[in-house]
């Protein structure tokens, strides 16, 4: 299948300096980009493979136009890779156009879920009473979305996403050897914004009184645990495997790394960065990036830097002891 | 809807010193409560709150009746918080009745698969041949119990559960390139005790030769990994993306972190805590409380920090050579 | 259900040093071996527990023959653990033997999916358009496997697995308030070789462009992370819990611990070994074994070591300045 550069620009606007009958058939990176490709320059790092590369056709941005010119056809636009992101938009849905709303005959619903009749239901989902999805939302397979949980419009959830399990709560009961564990029921649900998109095996929780709450335009990846009454502000991203204790606000904004955990009842400050892999335990209150992680090392480095890790304070000391010995 | 105090204290017992018929409507935090609503009071650093709390009852301890007087309607209980746990189960039970036993209809259960008639299986579970569900135990949407895997009475396991994969088991085979893994079928089961709660995507795999064993009353969170042969004390408590590696031993009454990492073959005394994000690569055999995690920092600091510590163990030799010479 | 020492050296090779008539009801540890047991020696240094064995037949190496003779039954193989591995295998085939393929009336298989006769997919499984399921090939149940993406011959995957969700791509888009966050359509899908494992509720991303690909004989654990573009060399395992960010490229014949973070654009040189829960930032050339994770520690001295380690810097800069006055 193949699309002409006139209707890429038709599409999407953009200014094409080249060929408007000229085909392309896919859509690859600079380097990878063969004759019949569309290709992109997003940072200008690569402004070399630019020169190299074999694309029908390059979107670049102004500043580079110059460069582009040299190497054949090219779209100028503002922001060459949001430019790229709605050509992906645009190519798939000239490949596999969406769907018309739908619920798959294996899906369970309960009677009293409410689907808008714009979303797509995908094979054996679980809608449980009182849950709600929005309009031109698409779960895809094996996605559950308890009692009472709402989605709203135009999000995406990805296979064996789990909306509305019970939140992680018991109260400590003293008995003759240890502590018992006594089931607070979550009584709140999960209620998440519109334009937000769920990674596969993701899993929030709903609130113990009241609403784990997910706003509008958050991107969460997969395998990523949302505890209960958990904020996360608009148009925060969170990457794979990610761990958010209970009740902890994230602010706007935000772009949280993969593997990163959040300890409980902290606020994060809106535009905040956490590198991936970092734990944070305390609450951020000034924007800023933010890191904590161990440096990998050969192991037998790492072996006998660990080690004296475990005596760092003492050396502080003996250090200062040092110092003051010395004036 | 609504339930009089009445009915809290002879249902729940506690001394209720105010007025009987008062009407309450929902279930809230001493902050966030309405006029309408009952709270609670569980830590003696939150009384502030409670003089300012507008909720038509509060449930203390009977240290704090006197000031809790002052401020209205109150239940006096020994233990607050247990007493709330229990209120929001009885709550959940007057709202949303327990069902009785029953497996939905999409449910696939193979006819060797044994199911109390009291348990509940939920929508788009699998049960195998020999798996056993005990009695009044709740398995949530897209739950699999796999072949001869046992669970016990009065649990819950939320949607996404697998229990009973086979764990990961393989001999390496020298080639003349590198180890090829030859696989060790896993001929042991699950056996999950009494009472325990299983959260979201959590999995939990069958032992190589025996079983996999969780203990009466333990309480696991989401996304969280069990190894095989992994035994699991009583009533311990791990919270959500944790990961045990095969073998290991947990003692009873531990309360282990989120995001926390255990290494094989190990044993975890009894009333051990680890803090969350820890890794733990050595057996702990005394109680008390752990932690193994990289402080967080802004990104420069830490970037410098960390470039530092590669050299700690050589800072440690010059700090040794610098004392001698001192002395 | 018994068989005989003959049978297993019939089907299994090396040499039977007892009476072939033996029957052995069971596979167990040396340690945990009851008379009708069958055991393997596969370490050295439970040499000594060879001799304290209780089993019917014991698998040892040439070099333990000796020690072996004294104590009983034995079947000397070069190597006892793969002779051991391959000994479940049987075991299980005898007890359970494979099922023919087939397709479980409950799962969901697209017309356009493709599926090896000889495979077998089970329960509440979904297999979108154009998915491919090679021969012999095992899916147990609610296993996706989406649009497009391929699984080889003898491939397992376990219960919950994601196989093609989108990869976690967005292109920033400036607004007043912050970035927000346009969607990358995933074009690519995902390539599983031959002899691969997958752990149960593990992900593996489609591509953005190009394929996501997993290589022969890769064994990957439950809930791992694997971002689109990734590349998994042949024969790499990776323990439970990992995540890997998009587009790194993991060398054959590495092995890779539990909750391992590697970032995304790395590349692995072959048979690297990084220990479980390390961090990997930058990319690793040459083979070696690699660490880094903070040692645990009691919680108080951890707080005054990870307080020093936050002036680990400084630190070091006071050490210079006293080496350089005391010149």
């Amino acid at each position: 299948m193949a699309i002409s550069l006139h209707q890429v620009v038709e599409a999407l606007g953009g200014s094409l300096h080249g060929n408007p009958h000229k085909q392309v058939t896919g859509l690859a990176s600079l380097k990878q980009a063969e004759s019949s490709d569309i290709s992109f320059l997003s940072n200008v790092k690569y402004e070399r493979e630019l020169a190299e590369c074999k694309a029908a056709c390059v979107i670049v941005s102004p500043h580079l136009a110059a460069v582009a010119e040299k190497r054949g056809d090219y779209i100028v636009t503002d922001q060459p890779y949001v430019y790229f992101a709605l050509l992906t938009q645009f190519w798939k849905q000239q490949h596999t156009p969406k769907s018309a709303g739908s619920i798959h005959p294996s899906a369970v619903v309960d009677t009293k879920a409410v689907v808008d009749k714009t979303a797509v239901i995908g094979a054996l989902c679980v809608l449980e009473a009182g849950a709600r999805i929005g309009a031109n939302t698409v779960l895809k397979s094996r996605v559950t979305v308890a009692e009472n949980c709402v989605v709203g419009d135009n999000c995406l959830l990805h296979s064996g996403v789990v909306i509305g399990a019970d939140g992680f709560g018991f109260a400590p009961h003293k008995s003759a050897t240890g502590l018992n564990w006594v089931k607070i029921e979550q009584l709140g649900a999960v209620q998440i914004g519109n334009d937000v998109e769920i990674g596969a095996n993701t899993c929030i929780d709903r609130g113990a009184l009241h609403d784990t709450v997910i706003e509008d335009g958050v991107k969460l990846d997969n395998l990523i645990q949302i505890g209960h009454n958990v904020r996360i502000g608009r148009h925060t991203v969170i990457a794979a495997a990610s761990a958010l204790a209970g009740s902890t606000e994230i602010g706007a904004y935000c772009m949280i790394g993969g593997c990163v955990s959040i300890a409980g009842h902290l606020t994060i400050a809106p535009h905040t960065e956490i590198s991936g892999a970092s734990v944070v335990t305390h609450s951020i209150h000034k924007a800023g990036t933010y890191t904590g992680l161990f440096p990998l090392d050969d192991n037998a480095s790492w072996g006998k830097n660990a080690a004296a890790l475990k005596q760092l304070s003492a050396l502080r000391d003996r250090l200062r002891k040092l110092e003051k010995t010395h004036k």
